[in-house]
């Protein structure tokens, strides 16, 4: 038997196909809905978080210009021994053995764009991918040809490409968040008195490797495990010991073919002969479930991110408790995805809690007070939102 | 029993302080020997990778400030929720719960730096973690202070906080790279003809699972797995089988403790009655195998990049084969740690390989070329280097 010349398409690589396809789509009529005539990524090995939504991965290891237009076909400037994955994606391909700088400098002679967007944002980590040196290498191309002036930020385009789930995205994040429910139900199920913090982390993290997947943070801190006596915080899992009268909460997310969960759940280790958790849990539990129940009803497409969050916040301080952080960000390849957010209007958050709903974006629900911890993954849609999976509405008790 | 207030640290945590207590002794003698004030990390999320050197991890959320000065105490600047962890690696910890600029404007006010240099390299990915868009955040804040002049590159220390690897440094590529020698040992004892490359991909990564160490990059390409009649490159495992009279040749690294390996290993699949591979895999195998020899005599401290690349590449040509690629480049937290390297003076490599060796630099070694593969660890030593582990001297036969 010969070799067949195209091996078969892996499942992973026709998903992989098929996502940036649908981005490249997306991006097209972005740019031409907000006046840009070029979308460029530039990057090198490993420099440039939106990589993956051009490329599908991150792969490349030469210098990379990435080019997506509101007219007319792609282009993608690779060195030749990356050109292997990237033919597919790209309507032309101009691969080099030694100079990018040549066919970028055709290409923009070729197709003269006046306003070209750059991966730059001060106030958006997500879509900040261009780094400061790689900025200084294109001015140095650009500024000889006149056209130093045409780069813009892309955020108007790039911020939505991260923000707006397609739908096999959003099915993504859903799988991730069931993943971790199932994760949570197994611990829930393996909880006794006398484990401490990281013994209960070590559950979680077998339970990862069963299922494939990974951390949606970092490994040292996901899942956060802290009882009711600790101080809490991101870092590692401490030594702790769960004891009858503790509550427990667990914040914790997965990575699952490269899109995130991030979800926090309650527990009570009740004394002999109670039934159910004293108030000092109970209360604030139901003050922070309220909270997300009103979150749920306020977000839908057009309400901006301070006047979700303010209602929210008001009702939990009503009820005695604060919170300082923002209400909910959103969700997706990054546990923290970026972009505008439910939070407060103040220095911290003020730049992104001022931006606004769209349907197809992906958020947490999560006013966290005191001892205990409920978030929620919702995505927006035409109309309102929709919980990815079934909310927690019930401590549950060991 | 009371719980103790502070619980004992993990084993981890003490490694993790260790190792950043080294690189900011380091950082302070490089910054004094290089005349610059201070070395600034400028991060938020995710967003540096210097980050593991100047704080163990990449755990923090909020914008960030960490400066290393020439003289006088460290001072971190943290968003309050992103103090733990930090406190215990910094001099002065200035955390702040809404607005960084106060604490950093108060700083630098305090200590006058005249040249700061923030992680901006155009030709050293390794180094250039600040993006366009930070850079715009600090220039809102120096400019106004009349102190935008004073950010230069702090390639000068940062390259070398990479570059060069402590004692605890190399000692954690060479268990990575000890991993690495066994799985191919692993693969090797489980080769039979009418595998596929996949299927040995598969078995690579399940050893991965086993030791607790992941792929030193891309995971959908390490181990690469090449056939002698395949096309090659970084992409994924194919589908070609391995039959009697195939060269196979495995490009593999693993991440262990936070350090990559990087090697090459060439295997053969005799046909009945062979006992040894035919000249076309033996002598383009010992063409790199004598090239990797020459470039070991030739590489110690005070020699260019680009000296021990040529007559590596002229002794390679003079057997009748080519590589196209670098001789080798350094390694470290990335496969590609960046940096010098041994490579030829052209456009691709040109600004790199005039860099100088310095003892404490860990390279890789591979003038591959063909159907075979051999690339070697080194760590180079005040007068020589020395190999990591032992290295590739005779094709593996199957």
């Amino acid at each position: 038997m010969g070799e067949p010349l195209t091996p078969p398409l892996t499942e992973d690589e026709v998903l992989r196909r098929a996502l940036v396809a649908e981005k490249h789509a997306q991006a097209v009529d972005l740019l031409q809905r907000h006046e840009l005539d070029c979308w460029l990524t530039f990057a090198r090995e490993g420099s440039d978080l939106l990589l993956p939504y051009v490329l599908g991965n991150e792969e490349i290891v030469g210098t990379t210009a990435l080019m997506l237009f509101a007219d007319g076909p792609s282009v993608a400037i690779v060195a030749d021994y990356d050109v292997l994955g990237v033919e597919v994606l790209f309507d032309t391909v101009l691969p080099y053995s030694l100079d990018w700088r040549e066919p970028f400098r055709d290409t923009l002679t070729d197709r003269r764009p006046a306003r070209i967007g750059i991966n730059v944002s001060e106030n958006d980590h997500g879509i900040d991918g261009l780094t400061h040196g790689l900025f200084l290498r294109l001015q140095h191309v650009l500024e000889p040809l006149g056209l130093a002036g045409t780069l813009v930020s892309a955020e108007a385009v790039s911020s939505r490409i991260r923000s707006l789930k397609t739908p096999a995205e959003v099915e993504r994040i859903r799988r991730a968040a069931e993943i971790t429910v199932r994760i949570f139900d197994e611990i829930g199920a393996m909880l006794r008195p006398g484990q401490t913090e990281r013994d209960i982390f070590e559950i979680a993290v077998e339970r990862m490797q069963t299922y494939g997947v990974g951390p949606a943070w970092e490994a040292s801190g996901c899942p956060a495990v802290t009882s009711s006596r600790s101080r809490g915080g991101h870092g590692p899992a401490g030594l702790t010991r769960l004891e009858p009268g503790d509550g427990l909460r667990l914040d914790f997310g997965v990575r699952a073919e490269g899109y995130c969960s991030d979800l926090q759940r309650t527990w009570y280790f009740r004394r002999p002969g109670e039934t159910a958790p004293p108030a000092s849990i109970q209360q604030p539990f139901d003050a922070v479930r309220d909270g997300i129940a009103l979150a749920s009803e306020l977000l839908r497409p057009g309400v901006r991110g301070v006047d979700i969050d303010t209602p929210v916040r008001q009702l939990v301080e009503q009820r005695g408790y604060q919170f300082t952080h923002a209400l909910g960000h959103q969700l997706g390849r990054l546990a923290h995805d970026g972009g505008m957010l439910l939070g407060p209007d103040n220095a911290r958050y003020g730049a992104l809690s001022s931006g606004t709903v769209e349907a197809g974006m992906v958020f947490t629900l999560e006013p966290v007070v005191g001892p205990v911890g409920i978030e929620e993954d919702v995505v927006v849609t035409v109309d309102g939102c929709e919980y990815l999976v079934p909310p927690h509405r019930e401590i549950f008790l060991v």
